[in-house]
């Protein structure tokens, strides 16, 4: 905060004037240099994080999705705007989020996160019997978006994208993430909030680009995890709801 | 069976002929009686076995499936032409049909077995962790499907139709039962057999009739077992493919 | 806070004799008031929460665990030393716990908060696909006793006593109850922490009193929830667990 | 087979006699030769199959516990007495065997079939979804077991040992084990049948020789199958069963 010095009247007229003419002079270059140093010098940086399971965890390694938003940034010549980091690990659920939300997101004084989640809340279910209830997974969802807003920190929800790249929904997951994604979309709409439809964009994608109707090797590598277009695909949509931000 | 008096000869002239004439006259009546006969009396019925699940366990009671189908084939001046009936036992999976093939269809000299099942292989993972895999699905399929074969009775194959009404696929087991559909129908294809593609049918019916994407009371009561217009469709797709075998 | 009048000092002696007496007799008596309010007046009741899932629940119903054990502590002439109430909502798992911590505990201001949670963490493996894996059981349950640690809320541990009460270990998830049981020992031992192991009670119990190896109806009615010597059991262990905090 | 020559007639009187006498001579060296083979010369082999999965698939390699019992009756003077093989395959639940029985094991004309099956069918549940209900574990089985005996084929029975070796009954599917293993020896007992109770023997090993309470490495090297301890232990209980046959 700037506080001005107020000029002490003289009751001298001499002394008046010229302290006056001093002060002024005095002012105006504070004031000039005040104007440069908001111009030129660096704006505090939107800090960016995305929060999520293997999926980001893998995004901050090169050619990661993470990694890429960071390089097309730059590109565009704003790597004063934003510091990208990601927050993933591996096997998480939106509980698991929930419970690392403190130390991982908000000691961090984010401005912006990136919730992108859900796909072990369905997998785990009958990978491990240890999936998430869809009325748990909302009620994790929305804790986690009212500790953001408690903080006043933007949040941007992401639809899971595949368990499975087959175009006719008969990969064995496709009812039930399609369930958790209208979950998601339904928070989104509900408190207006930016939404990153991956699932609906892969889905476009596969009409036009899996042909025989594979199950992988199209945006995954392996049913779930990007592989060099898949990445190119969510960077290309995460970056855009972030600059999409206002 | 008919069993021909062959003429006793008579040595005397006068009587051979006429004997021999009073005998043609009588195997000429008694051929016109049984040519009459083939024409008009009750030609042996086709008898045709529903095999399934709890739907078709329902679908011989009051308004069920079989029942209807029985019906329509009286109303249609068939009734002696068919004899349907129903072998469903509630959460019966495939392997289950195949256990108990010999004692509830084989035993009873069908014509026709029209196979229904599929749900609890899909839905019981979930429920209960008994669920079917899909290979084994496949495998016990072909194995009814060879027992039948060897017996010269005809197999009508069905894909069971849903878990859920929703039009999205967003059904839980949306995915999975897409996929074991997908099973069926190849089944159906390599061995040129013919489908009644009900998960087809529902699907398309819900495109028109389940504005608010329901999960239930469309076709069914409870998102499985069929309602009074569930039991219609079934029972229309069924009876046509039961006449359309030759 | 008692804030004292320390009486004025009067230069005259006369007087100064008769307000010292006379001060002094103030003190006397406010001191004895003091002394009186002290012993008789009702000393600040030590808070105890029961927070967990269904058992809890219905803890609180007349014949329920909690109210016996309120009754238990009334009857021993306690009424005053305790204010028990319970915090148990059905179908909760641990991290459910976690996330409710606040609202439903930490915002009452317990001096005593007794964890009772595990059977659906385990049960809902099986009956729904989204039971808790066993690490995230330890990582939510420790991070539950380290926000009652920063507020200096005293913790009572208690371990999952059944799901089935066959004696020979064959209800279904006997196994993967002890290895529950087992983290939940653990982190009493590590941290010191006072441990009701309803568990092993229960299976002491049964060793003398399930002569036909029954699965339900000893202490359960139903291979989970508590009948009325089920309810005598635990409260008889948590009323002895609350009594032995020093 | 035996097939006599009969002795060609001689119209010779003398020759006649002469012959005769010759022929009766061979007939009677033959016939002694003959009594002396079926004496002395190797009599059918009692041919014994070990129908299971991965666990008898494994079995039949060098030190698994098939080629042991085989090398065990070498050694006890047995070798003319039993042909021993395996008909074990990965991931084999109880109505997988009752599929392959015809082909993998009746078409063989085994005398004796010694059953090991059961740790898919509990297992299968929590790792796939796709274990065997508890009701058709015992219906499958009984179908074996019914067409062994439609057979005269002898049947030996074996309890599933672990999957996980801890012996405080932690390990996660303890109590479906026991469950199992149960239904097991109910039918054992029920149809008179010898049984081979792994289960105990394994769980009796463990109090002596699992000191560290650890899940492996003492009688298996992944929790499920045999390292060289555990084969021999089964090779010794399944040689002892199959001696005990009479």
């Amino acid at each position: 905060m700037l506080i001005l010095k107020i000029p002490v009247f003289n009751p001298k007229i001499r002394d008046y004037i010229y302290t006056t003419t001093s002060n002024m002079k005095k002012i105006l270059f504070i004031s000039l240099v005040l104007f440069i140093s908001c111009a030129f010098a660096p704006q505090k940086k939107a800090k960016v994080i995305f929060f999520g399971d293997s999926i980001t965890e893998l995004g901050v390694k090169p050619g990661g999705y993470v990694t890429k938003v960071d390089s097309m940034s730059k590109a565009e010549g704003k790597k004063d705007d934003y510091d990208f980091s990601g927050a993933g690990v591996s096997g998480n659920k939106v509980y698991d989020l929930y419970l690392r939300l403190e130390e991982d997101v908000l000691n961090k004084n984010p401005d912006v996160v990136v919730i992108y989640v859900g796909v072990n809340d369905v997998w785990h279910k009958t990978l491990l019997g240890t999936g998430t209830d869809a009325d748990k997974f909302e009620k994790f969802y929305l804790a986690i978006l009212k500790k953001l807003k408690d903080k006043n920190i933007k949040a941007i929800l992401v639809t899971p994208a595949v368990v499975g790249e087959k175009k006719d929904f008969s990969n064995t997951l496709d009812g039930d993430l399609n369930k958790y994604c209208n979950i998601i979309r339904d928070i989104a709409k509900k408190n207006n909030l930016p939404l990153v439809d991956l699932r609906q964009q892969f889905l476009d994608y596969y009409k036009n680009n899996n042909p025989n109707n594979e199950e992988k090797n199209i945006l995954t590598y392996d049913k779930v995890h990007l592989n060099a277009k898949g990445n190119q695909l969510v960077a290309d949509a995460m970056w855009k709801a972030v600059k999409g931000l206002n």
